[in-house]
C-alpha cells in the first residue's frame, strides 16, 4: 500500500472520536517476560477476556509474534482473527496506526515510535518491531498511510472529539525523550496537520507516576463533543489530588474548537495500587527494561476504558470504587452497555484496556 | 477464524478451476540462501516481475518473513499488499491453502505439508513455518478452513476443471514420503471429499527429474472444462519423451467427470536446461537441503504458467521455444493476454510461476 507524503488535513482526512462507529479493533498479544509476569500467561488470559468482550460488538484482530501464534490462536475464540505481526510488546494504542477518514476511505497515520522516550527514558530496548507494526496493520487492512518522519507520538498521548479538538499533556508531548527538537508550536502544528484539528488543549500532567510520561488516555476521555471524563480523587494527601485539580481548572478555563465549554464527569480513582512481592518476582530482570519492583505504585485509573460500538469496556481493579466507576460511566454513556473486566494483570504491565486497543473507524464504502 | 471438521463436499463447497474469476493472488517472498542463489536477490527481482504482471489484472498479496519485510516492501510496487507470515520457503502453491467456494463464501483447505516428502525425500528441514502458513492466509482473508489431519498434499500436485474432475500423478500422490499409510482408493476418496470431485485422472509421471516427485502443474494444466495443455517433446532421445507419450495416452483414453473427452494442446518443452557453475556456486551448501549442483538438469517446462483474470503469465526460459510457447498459449486462451516473464531464476529454485502463486476465487458476497 502507499506511503503518502502529503498530510491528512491537506487531503481532507480527520481522526474521528473513539465514540464514533468502529469497523473493528486491533490488539497485540502480550508475551515479553521482562514486562509481563510469568511469561505473560496471566496477562494473556486477561487480554483474551478483553478481546472477547469487544468481539461481542465489533470484529477483533489480534497481532501476534510467530512464536506465540499457535498459543494465541488456541486461546482466542474462533470469531477473533489472529494475524502474525512481529512486535516488541503489546500496546496497540501506542505503536499502532491512528486511523483518519474522509467518510468513504480510511488511511493510517504511522507515527514514529520510540518506546515512550527512546534512549532518554524509554521503557525497553530495542523497539524496532513496534515501530514497524503500524505499517503492517495498514497493509493488512489495505489502507494507505502517512509516515511522520522526525515526529514521535503514541496514540495513548492524545484524545480527540472528532470535531477539531485534541486534548493532551505537556508532561508527555513536551518530554525530553520525544520531540525535544521541536517547539510546542511546531508540535501543535504537526498534530493539526496529521489529525485535522483547530484546537489543542494542553493539560499539564497525567496520572501520578505513569511511566508513559503522563499519557492523557489514563486520566481523560471524550464522551462526545463537548463532554468528557476526568479521573478524580478527593484525597488531599495523595499527590494525584493536585494533578486532578490542575486538569479540571484547565478544562474549565478552555473551550473546544467549536467554542463549547466541555462538560466534565468526574470518575473516582481507586486507592493507590502497589505491586506485590509475588507479582514482582514473576517478572524477568533485564537491563534496559523498566523494572517491576515490590511496592511500586501503579498508574491505576478507570479512565483507561475503551469505547466500542454499543459498549464501554473498563478495567475493574479490585477496589471499592470499581462499582462507582461503572455507575459514573453509565451516567456518561447511558446508551451503552458498561462491561468491567478484572484488569490488574494489564495494569501490572504498565497500562490498561485503552492502551492495548486501537479502533478502525467505520466508513461508507 | 474457524477450523472446520466437516468436509467441503458435505458443506457444498468445490474447488473452482484456475481459469474461473479470481479475487486475487498470494505469493511468498523468496530468501533462503540454501535454495536461491545470492541470498535470493536474483529470485526476488523475478518474483517482483511476476507480482507486477499479475497485479495488472487482480490484487496481489505477498507474504514475507519478518527479516525481509522492509526489503520486500521497498522492492514491490505500492499497489501490492505486503503481509508478514513466517515461512521456510516461497512456494505458495504448495504450502498455501487451496480455496473452495459455494458461490457466495470462500473457505480454505489447509493440507498438511511436509516439504515434498518429509523425512523420506523432503527438500529441506524443518518445514513447520510452511505448514502453518495456510491457516495464516485464511485468517488474513477472514475465511474459515478445513485442516486435513494425516493427509499430505501440495497444491501443485493437482489440477481441477471445476466441474468434478481432478488430474494428478501417481509419481507424487503415491510417493512413499507423503501418504504411504493410505491406499490409492483412500487417497481418491479424500480428494473427492475435500475438493468435491467425481473423477480423478491419474497420470503416471510428471516432468523428468522434477524434485517435487512429478507435480502435475509442471506438465499439465486445464484451459477450461474439456480442454487442457500438455507439455510435449518430439525428441525421442530424451527420457521426457516416454513420459509425455504416456500422459497423452492416458488423457486420450480417459474421459472427465462429465463424460467428455479432453481436448489436448501440446506445449513444446525447451531443450534441457542445466545449472551453470556460477549458479551452483551462489547457493549455500546446507545439510538436509537438496543441493544445486553444476550440470544438474532442471525441470524446465512452459506448462508451469499461471492463469489470472484476463491473462496468462508464463515462464520464458531463454530457449528457442519461448515464442512457440506464447503462440500455443494464445491458441488455447485466445481471449487472454499472454505475458512472458524471464523466469530462469525461479526455475533454479525448483519450480516456476505456477508454483509460486495461489489464487483466491471470486465470489458474489
Amino acid at each position: 500500500m502507499k506511503s503518502l507524503t502529503s498530510t491528512p488535513k491537506s487531503d481532507g482526512f480527520r481522526m474521528p472520536g473513539e465514540f464514533e462507529p468502529h469497523a473493528g479493533t486491533y490488539i497485540i498479544w502480550p508475551q515479553r517476560p521482562d514486562n509481563w509476569r510469568l511469561g505473560g500467561k496471566m496477562a494473556q488470559h486477561t487480554f483474551v477476556e478483553v478481546a472477547k468482550a469487544i468481539a461481542r460488538f465489533e470484529p477483533v484482530t489480534v497481532a501476534v509474534n510467530y512464536d506465540q501464534y499457535a498459543n494465541a490462536r488456541h486461546m482466542l475464540p474462533e470469531n477473533i482473527r489472529v494475524v502474525e505481526i512481529s512486535n516488541n510488546d503489546s500496546w496497540m494504542r501506542d505503536c499502532g496506526p491512528t486511523f483518519v477518514t474522509n467518510g468513504s476511505e480510511i488511511r493510517g497515520v504511522d507515527w514514529e515510535f520510540n518506546s515512550w522516550g527512546g534512549l532518554v527514558d524509554g521503557l525497553y530496548f530495542p523497539w524496532d518491531k513496534d515501530d514497524s507494526l503500524a505499517q503492517k496493520v495498514c497493509e493488512i487492512e489495505r489502507v494507505d498511510s502517512y509516515r511522520t518522519k522526525g515526529f514521535i507520538l503514541e496514540g495513548g498521548s492524545i484524545h480527540v472529539d472528532g470535531e477539531g479538538t485534541l486534548v493532551t499533556t505537556e508532561e508527555c508531548l513536551l518530554s525530553e525523550g520525544r520531540n525535544s527538537h521541536l517547539t510546542k508550536e511546531e508540535i501543535e502544528s504537526t498534530l493539526k496537520e496529521y489529525l485535522n484539528l483547530e484546537k489543542i488543549i494542553w493539560l499539564k500532567r497525567g496520572i501520578y507516576l505513569d511511566e508513559t510520561n503522563g499519557h492523557v488516555d489514563n486520566i481523560f476521555s471524550f464522551v462526545k463533543p463537548g463532554e468528557a471524563i476526568l479521573a478524580w480523587t478527593e484525597d488531599k494527601s495523595d499527590p494525584q489530588y493536585e494533578i486532578c485539580q490542575e486538569c479540571l481548572e484547565i478544562l474549565e478555563r478552555e473551550s473546544d474548537a467549536k467554542g463549547r465549554k466541555i462538560k466534565i464527569h468526574k470518575l473516582m480513582l481507586p486507592k493507590p495500587v502497589l505491586i506485590t512481592k509475588e507479582e514482582s518476582e514473576g517478572v524477568d530482570a533485564v537491563e534496559g527494561t523498566l523494572p517491576r519492583q515490590e511496592g511500586d505504585r501503579l498508574a491505576a485509573s478507570y479512565a483507561n476504558f475503551y469505547i466500542v460500538n454499543g459498549a464501554i469496556i473498563f478495567p475493574r481493579l479490585g477496589d471499592a470504587n470499581d462499582d462507582n466507576a461503572a455507575k459514573t460511566l453509565k451516567e456518561a454513556f447511558p446508551d451503552r452497555e458498561i462491561i468491567g473486566i478484572d484488569a490488574r494483570e494489564i495494569l501490572l504491565g504498565g497500562g490498561n484496556i485503552h492502551c492495548i486497543t486501537q479502533q478502525i473507524p467505520a466508513v461508507k464504502r
